[in-house]
């Protein structure tokens, strides 16, 4: 997608890659189909588990679907009954836990040691990475050559899998991660060149609230990344709001982090170029897109 | 655009043109566009003169400023502030008139007339109609042979256009017209055999309150339209929320009509068919929008 506005404002040719147009409405689509059609034909009749009350336990519960994989889902007993209901449409099986009494990584563990079936990672994944990646490959096949390729930063998956990906096409390609102000442990661990854990950051953008860089996406990030910046709550609305009314997309918070920076100019050296940005997803709930898009 | 959740709500292959992301967010701009370009030189200098405070308005300002044409748009002195401004910033002069006191059509024409500009009229015209049409031509070109194509209901310009343009491809295409209940003003024109006027209806799709056919357009739905269907404000916004969740687009009320009647199964023979719907614009107020969505 194109929009003059955003150059304008950007002062760059940006080509928007929208995830939140992809399958389930966001790109983990893509890491958690490409994870479950890896998996040898024994693995696969032991079903698959995943821990998340969001974007993953999606794309992983109709990944499942699709393939005829068993799936199970841990989420939080408080999680929005939207997206209960969405991932029991998608013919999951849901576990539900107490987000004070246990920790739901643990519990998936547990799951899948019973039935021998096999977790799916969020992110800190090769399997995870390389389909994550898909998304910079078709831009770049859509898009013609790019000079840089911004994404938002949680896990590091599509941060890891766009690099790889953008990478074997052409090195000079400049890599941007994008993070929220609040939950800046990408950022703090390239500056100290180790992992950092951060405490759970409050930012609006749910789907970046990661404590620490995965293993893998860290060390992707090391080799491949121009630098990692941040955007504040405000930031992340006021582009929501610009994709509302200029794009007519509806973006969940943690999908606008790129277009963010590009609208903020938050990231040197990309004036005048040409510049792909990833819009990550589109799944919020409606009284909630409405609080942001009127307060 | 496709959607396998429309596909299955509506029991038909949809294919959606999605005049949304058109730019400045409306069909209307075909139309305007098609028009300014079609009037010869000595007009052009003229310039030209538009009432509205809604999308035709920004259409005709904008192809005016892409042809270096003057443009004066003759919109009410309540007009909300951001359209007032949206006008502005293509470039056009504002002439404000009393909603209570004026006739903004007579307005616009004391101003072409003192001016010696040219009144580009909102849809009945051989040449807004032919610049509307050709959202239709894309259409078919994108998604292959339809079956049917189903188009919101107003004024008719985009009736008309999508008929001629359907039809000289292929005169076995179904075109479906959707106005809202409350608007049937071409329904019951239809229906008797000429052209009735009602008063202003009282609906959420302002693109849609049009009181009465225009004479070209009805002549056309006439030979053209297989039938023309009515959906409820409550349909509407359903149709606004389904494009929000499901499809990640900013849809504007009356740019849903189509989509309404396809999730309400108003259109009968389209079953199974493969059905081509318009969504003719996404230009909404946020506040107006989070309305809509929370309430």
């Amino acid at each position: 997608m194109r929009s003059r506005t955003l150059d304008e404002r950007a002062g760059a040719q940006i080509a928007v890659k929208c995830e939140n147009l992809q399958r389930m409405g966001a790109f983990k689509f893509r890491g958690a189909y490409n994870f479950l059609v890896s998996l040898p034909e024994s693995a696969r009749r032991g079903g698959v588990v995943a821990y998340s009350s969001g974007n993953h336990a999606q794309g992983v519960a109709l990944a499942a679907r699709l393939l005829g994989i068993p799936a199970t889902i841990v989420m939080p007993s408080d999680a929005p009954r939207v997206k209960l209901d969405a991932t029991r449409g998608y013919g999951a099986q849901i576990v539900l836990y107490e987000r004070e009494r246990s920790h739901r990584e643990e519990i998936a563990h547990e799951v899948a040691a019973e039935r021998g079936a096999t977790v799916v990672p969020p992110f800190d994944d090769p399997r995870i990475v390389a389909g994550a990646g898909t998304a910079a490959l078709e831009l770049l096949g859509d898009a013609g050559p790019l000079d840089a390729i911004v994404v938002p930063l949680g896990g590091g998956g599509l941060m890891a899998g766009t690099s790889i990906a953008a990478h074997g096409l052409d090195a000079a390609i400049e890599i941007f991660g994008v993070e929220p102000e609040a939950g800046d442990d990408f950022a703090q661990s390239l500056a100290c060149g180790e992992r950092v854990t951060i405490p759970v950051p409050r930012t609006i953008a749910d789907g970046l609230q990661t404590t620490s860089p995965g293993e893998l996406t860290f060390a992707i990030a090391r080799r491949h990344v121009r630098a990692v910046v941040t955007v504040s709550d405000a930031e992340l609305r006021e582009a929501m709001r610009f994709a509302f009314e200029r794009m007519k997309l509806v973006i969940e918070p943690s999908g606008a982090a790129a277009l963010a920076a590009l609208l903020c100019k938050r990231l040197s050296g990309v004036g005048g170029k040409r510049v792909g940005a990833i819009v990550s997803g589109g799944n919020i709930d409606p009284a909630r897109y409405a609080e942001l898009l009127a307060g």
